[in-house]
């Protein structure tokens, strides 16, 4: 079952644009505090890094993912999700819109 | 003075992606069940048609925009909006990215 609102948040008007546009999310932040973002990766092949850890969780769409450290590609589709460690990167390999949800920490 | 943010909205997870990705957006609702949405147009000129009137908030970047019926281009920055009739559309050019909200009606 995939997520497809989140009630009850505060959205940061200006978006982030990622890779001239690759890439391109809202940022959300809940009633508790907690900050998130929604998001959509474009059709690229994109290497992302992380400060906090993520977890990736696709609402729509599909990617292929591979952690820093792993030869693995692995495919994440909606209503599937993915971790990444703090102070990391991850490669994304995307042939759809990859829709997504990011949680922080 | 812009709007940064927007409080106590259900935001739609799944991204609008219009023109291969050279204008993404996400959709809100308000508590009262107002629809609004969030987006930015990156580097392109663009035409949009209009079903219901728009009111388009330009809260960081800019855009140069005409109006059907016009011959005229306008500019619009961070701060200002324009509106845009009901079943009609208008032209946007883009040198920067443009954020914006768009309220409806």
């Amino acid at each position: 079952m995939t997520t497809e609102k989140i009630d009850g948040v505060s959205v940061t008007t200006r978006a982030n644009v990622y890779f001239d546009g690759k890439c391109v999310s809202h940022g959300i932040t809940l009633a508790d505090g907690t900050k998130k973002s929604v998001g959509v990766v474009l059709p690229a092949t994109l290497t992302f890094n992380t400060g906090a850890a993520e977890i990736m969780e696709c609402v729509a769409g599909a990617c292929e993912y591979k952690l820093a450290g792993s030869d693995e590609w692995r495919r994440s589709s909606a209503g599937e999700q993915f971790s990444v460690p703090a102070n990391s990167s991850f490669e994304i390999r995307v042939t759809e819109a990859y829709h997504y949800i990011c949680h922080f920490g």
